[in-house]
């Protein structure tokens, strides 16, 4: 079964605001064995609302609305759907009468504008909104001869997926066919994405009913299994015989057979082998430590760290001495090891990690340019140090100085 | 003049890549005064892309169209547009001699499909790519008894966006009617959206001729302003004009007139004082230091500091001895404190500033709940915490201390 998804409003078409809301619903409606084919964004002119909406409806067979349900002017999506439906606006009295009483309760008359947001299209059940005032819309008809679904979503993402959860997702499950949808999400660590796709390419195309899709973003690969039939254990089973083709082919590169980030995975195996770790950062400035402290729990094995980006604060919270720095300079490998020998000696973790380079884009120098990064892992028998150069803008070289320095945690644990 | 944006792939219509190649071509866009008033995104089944070629092209006069342009047999874009035009498809034969150029430098045979990349369509000019292999390809033709322009844009953002700059805007400056576009990015920090629209839509409603997008996130409000005249003094002056009033509004929550993040802003005002900072950070576990540090330069005026996360490094880092958080729970005003001061003290810094909450999900009581965070700044003057509650999931809290914690240096240096 098919669906497309209409965002409304202006935001979307300037160069701030992701979409993240659509990202939310395709997740669930791929849940349920339903594809997105369609993904529009559309600013909040009435004539282009209409216009999409009805070369949507022509289309799938189901068609999501986000936005445009407030009571303000710029508020035309019931409008929109209904001249594109040729459907009636009929005002609901009951919730007339509910927002009058919410104005009541704080005490501010009812701006005649609310009232619009009390308007429902013909056939159409009202979704309740717990989260705000706009109610969604469920209106299953026929358009051209063909059954059509049609779903008006509140705009915020704390009012969005809510209702979704709770109004849209089991009336659609009622709706639609049974079908299964299987999937896994492998991932894998610091392999060049064009390499990978050469060994990967012959193996996920012989599976011509799973959907395969690779992302990769600062040193993260990311292979996403989607398979659907009409029992889940045929789609199970597609989905698992090419998940472990692949996780054989990507050897040690890979890090999750299920979704978790590197960080999880560093954190479950510190957890496993009861370790601790510490970290001593300059030019990733606090971006391992703030991963890592993303994970709930992570307090269990993550002691914390130091960021010492000004040389003084690699000997007051390190120990690194400034003859060792001047010796090799700041950003060197005998720096980087004696980084992790310090955190860690300071803090009493496990292990010990230090990273030093130059994130740019100032700060290159013939013999150590930009995006030149080393990182040391310290135990209490052995302290190694990594080089890499990392190309890119300060963002991508810290991004990948970080996802490597996880990855060798990774692989030292294992 | 009206433009369009397809981004084919299907990796965009699956929950995890953002599309932010079109958030970019949006800005360039703008800027020359065309208006985006679609962005489709769609997956790589040709008949798909072939519909909404049809359905942009009969309503827009700029159809950008980013991916699909590789050699693999999901790079459909080139067949989509020419059968959406009724164009033909010529292959160029100085284009495959420069794919068998290439190959041959690499010692290795070229694949037959990568042949497709030599293929333009009758009437377009080729654009050079000199960052990937596939060309874009720019058309300039007539349908429907109009003209289109039609770009073909290759989808990796790293040869997109060098390839619009270099070979598409000077073409589309040349191609549109002229229009000056003037605009201002307003940024406020830590006030409540819907109270921050109260008192700023009454203003910009009355400026009818600038467009004025509102986002929020993470405590941050950005204000666009665009305008666009047939004069730049006047483009300029409508903007300047609306931007004046709502600085006015906006009193002290405003830190940027001129879209800087507030941790530029930051740094700029410690850069005019002199001052160095440190910060010890607990809950937001390397988040303040790293936003600091993703600004080039910082370490002109920040130090670093202590990502303090298990209760021992609050001592080893920072001095906040065992007893004053027995007594008072390791998230108070006290160890806040401490934690400010002992950083301050162990980095030499001007500016210390210590963070401790609890960012959840777990880890709340009665007393001190999920969202409970103390955030206190410490010179050699005075040691001041500020105390308040988040709401929402781990993620949310930390971003939200962070960037209050942003907002209360940048308060403290004015």
């Amino acid at each position: 079964m098919k669906s497309e998804i209409i965002a409304v409003g202006s935001e979307m078409l300037t160069p701030w605001r992701q979409d993240t809301n659509s990202l939310y619903l395709t997740e669930k409606l791929n849940e349920i064995g339903v594809t997105v084919t369609f993904k529009t964004i559309v600013g909040d002119r009435k004539k282009d609302l209409v216009n999409a909406i009805r070369v949507a409806i022509g289309r799938t067979d189901i068609l999501a609305i986000m936005g445009g349900l407030g009571p303000t002017e710029d508020d035309l999506t019931r409008e929109a759907v209904a001249e594109a439906l040729s459907l009636i606006l009929r005002r609901d009295a009951s919730m007339v009468a509910a927002l009058h009483t919410r104005a009541a309760g704080w005490r501010v008359p009812l701006p005649p504008n609310n009232l619009k947001q009390a308007e429902v299209l013909e056939g159409a059940l009202v979704l309740p909104n717990v989260n705000g005032s706009a109610p969604g819309q469920w209106l299953d008809t026929r358009f051209g001869g063909y059954r059509k679904i049609v779903l008006l979503i509140p705009g915020p993402p704390s009012e969005c997926r809510p209702l979704f959860d709770a109004e849209c997702l089991p009336r659609l499950r009622e709706a639609i066919p049974k079908r299964f949808i299987a999937s896994r999400t492998l991932r894998a660590a610091m392999i060049p994405e064009s390499q990978a796709d050469l060994f990967l390419a012959p193996i996920y195309s012989n599976f011509k009913d799973v959907e395969t899709t690779i992302l990769a973003h600062g040193g993260d690969i990311q292979l996403s299994l989607v398979c659907s039939k009409p029992s889940a254990a045929l789609a199970k089973e597609r989905v698992d015989e090419l998940a472990g083709r692949l996780e054989e082919a990507l050897e040690d590169w890979l890090y999750s057979s299920d979704g978790e980030s590197l960080e999880q995975i560093v954190l479950f195996y510190l957890g496993l082998r009861q370790f601790t770790v510490a970290v001593a950062e300059s030019c990733t400035g606090g971006m391992i430590a703030q991963r890592i402290t993303s994970v709930p729990g992570s307090s269990r094995s993550f002691l914390g760290g130091a960021v010492v980006y000004a040389d003084s604060l690699k000997y007051a919270f390190a120990g690194v001495s400034p003859e060792l720095i001047a010796q090799h300079g700041a950003v060197s490998a005998e720096v980087a090891k004696a980084l992790a020998h310090g955190i860690r000696l300071r803090t009493g973790a496990t292990l010990g990690v230090g990273v030093t380079g130059i994130a740019g884009p100032t700060g290159g120098t013939e013999d150590k340019p930009v995006g030149l990064v080393y990182i040391a892992i310290s135990d209490a028998e052995k302290n190694e140090a990594t080089e890499r150069t990392f190309r890119g803008d300060r963002t991508r070289i810290r991004e990948f100085s970080t996802q490597q320095a996880l990855d060798l945690i990774r692989r030292r644990l294992m």
